[in-house]
């Protein structure tokens, strides 16, 4: 593929804050010498590379009660090197769709020759490898793991460090163009090829979100994604001195990073997590809070940002209302209770939601609820419960 | 990529017709020892294989007053080895859209290195050589080619033979996903690399057609095509005596051949030319009619098709009665016309769009004009009043 270089990299402490990145080209034909002319504000990352870092990388598929057809159409998109991890909280009662999903996956690993790891949320061998290693936070008082889809993504975060990956990425199940999948995996080997530090992360800006209901108009962003990155952008701009608008994807669901740097960030629950992630990077390597971690502060935590050619098509689950409350209050709520977040900032995203009528005159976001970073498990006693290799759980397991 | 193999091939003459196959994984990874246990019905297609094509191919986009965004994410999703023809249509007064689109490839090329060329259907220069070369019949009253999209077609082929491409892939202008025409690119290259014989054709079936007026429904096939489809395989089965439902394709405006099949077809205008493709190729060597061309007949003539994962999602245009009155008059003209179509067939077709109120009782589909096959067109003289290497036709030449 072809992608604009980074034109302009901001810095937060030792965080590396890159502008959005555009796709130009998604294939950008044979290796070989560059173009004697080739524009130095385009980069050309060949198949080779990007094969480099996918056969490292995890791609996680966290899924619950998705159409089959959805998840079959996001699967083959994702490039064969990849190993996919689904962790799916579907039913198992009545209609088995957590069966079907298996059946569907076991039918196409066994077609493509590919690897693939498929585990449900609620399996008793891993809830008791969560106990054994620490991470009790995660289960329920049912004994195991809670629903949502921040538990099924640090669930994939330590299935892919028990395998051994140095990459994980997350997709959702719900995407209508196998195209745009193989795209966003392309995205993550293109920032991974590019990043200087161990810890890296790469999150999508979409080039445009079509909103289907009402015909076919191209947005180019969501209203959540705006009011949210308005909102990250002014926690920087506060700590740093500096306007900005660096961030455009604070809601990303559609990411990736290195393990390191997923092994060291703590983890909200919901619709805060993926706007959890930047706060916490920022709170442990912005260098206003005492550093955390300061070998990694040394390396530097690099955050790439790219804007894919592919527009964003996927299921469109109801009202606009039911978005903004289950998505944005989170989402500002990670922000609000940040311990650099101001009073000014505070008291603007309390005017944000009040206006909203997403909260009540007076009140107060609710802190996300928060797991402990995966670094601080006992990986080995998690090890020794699950497995070995995971066998069990690889889609062309027998039954 | 991983398609299905070929299951089943259906004989017309020298004809061979292949079903559909299923593209099964959009990137199967590195190139190297196919796995040990590769399922005998796919087929693992390496990237590098695929190039080896793509170098080969060029790529044709008749354009006519489309929006330039489309037309964008168009070009960004066709491979970079591909040579890029553009023949436009499009306004040149008042707003000249024209030279918005030559200015949108330049950019474009200008960024990425890649060859392009585009044309506008009524250069001067263009309609010269032709009349010269012995293809006035393309020109109207006014001396220039006339509009419509198969006389595009037809000036993208002879371009390509001039610069010496051995494949053409036509590409609709007006499809919303890069990523799917990226695909399409991959399933022709996968099916000439398939082919064992240098006339070779390869026809997209797309794997759902979302209507999005309704909401979000995916559709196997358009009603025009299902329709269309089943008369063509008619005129199959009454000329071999076995019933078949072996084409599944016969409006695929996404479609490709090899350079030495393309220019020994005659073309029919308007929505009659990509059905009336297959029924020149079922006349011409389906062996009931006086063979044409017997060192053709010998290799014998392969026709692909393949279905995609990615669905087609394209600019909705009107309503269906124009669909079907713009689109199934001439695709079943096409057939009724063709002197393999019997007086069954014949009936059948009349009483179809006598049903469907596109045709008046006891009235009789118009024979569709036809233009004879490039090959009868002198490419010297063609060359000869064309620029040298088509230079000023590059979407990098300076004004």
């Amino acid at each position: 593929m072809r992608v604009e270089t980074q034109r302009y990299t901001e810095r937060f402490g030792s965080v590396r804050l890159n502008e959005v990145q555009k796709d130009l080209e998604l294939d950008s034909g044979r290796a070989g010498a560059a173009h004697p002319l080739e524009n130095i504000a385009v980069l050309k990352i060949v198949e080779e590379a990007s094969k480099d870092f996918e056969e490292k990388m995890a791609i996680a598929i966290p899924i619950k009660n998705e159409k089959l057809k959805l998840f079959e159409g996001v699967i083959s998109g994702i490039p064969h090197d990849c190993l996919i991890i689904v962790v799916s909280n579907s039913q198992t009662k009545r209609v088995d769709r957590f069966r079907m999903e298996r059946d569907a996956l076991n039918q196409y690993c066994n077609f493509t020759r590919r690897s693939a790891l498929i585990i449900h949320q609620k399996d008793p061998v891993l809830a008791e490898a969560l106990a054994k290693s620490g991470y009790a936070s995660l289960l329920g008082e049912d004994g195991l793991v809670k629903d949502g889809k921040a538990e099924g993504m640090i669930v994939a975060i330590l299935l892919a460090s028990l395998i051994k990956k140095s990459y994980i990425g997350f997709i959702d199940a719900d995407n209508y163009f196998p195209g745009s999948v193989w795209e966003y995996v392309k995205c993550y080997a293109a920032g991974f090829s590019l990043a200087k530090s161990p810890y890296s992360m790469v999150r999508i800006l979409w080039h445009y979100k079509p909103k289907v209901s009402e015909g076919m108009f191209f947005r180019k962003l969501g209203r959540v994604s705006e009011v949210t990155n308005k909102h990250i952008n002014s926690l920087i701009s506060f700590n740093t001195g500096f306007e900005t608008e660096i961030i455009r994807t604070a809601n990303a669901g559609e990411h990736a990073m290195s393990l390191r740097l997923a092994e060291l960030l703590p983890y909200a629950t919901g619709y805060a997590v993926e706007t959890q992630e930047l706060v916490s990077i920022f709170e442990e390597f912005g260098g206003v809070l005492p550093l955390a971690q300061s070998t990694v502060a040394k390396r530097g935590v690099e955050i790439f940002q790219f804007e894919t050619r592919n527009p964003h098509l996927h299921e469109d689950r109801g009202s606009t209302e039911h978005l903004e409350n289950d998505m944005l209050l989170p989402s500002l709520s990670a922000i609000y209770h940040s311990p650099l977040c101001d009073k000014t900032i505070k008291e603007n995203i309390i005017k944000e939601l009040v206006s909203r009528g997403i909260l009540k005159e007076k009140g107060k976001p609710l802190r996300p609820r928060q797991y402990k970073p995966p670094k601080e498990v006992d990986l080995k006693k998690f090890q020794e419960v699950m497995p070995e290799n995971l066998t069990p759980y690889s889609a062309l397991a027998e039954d």
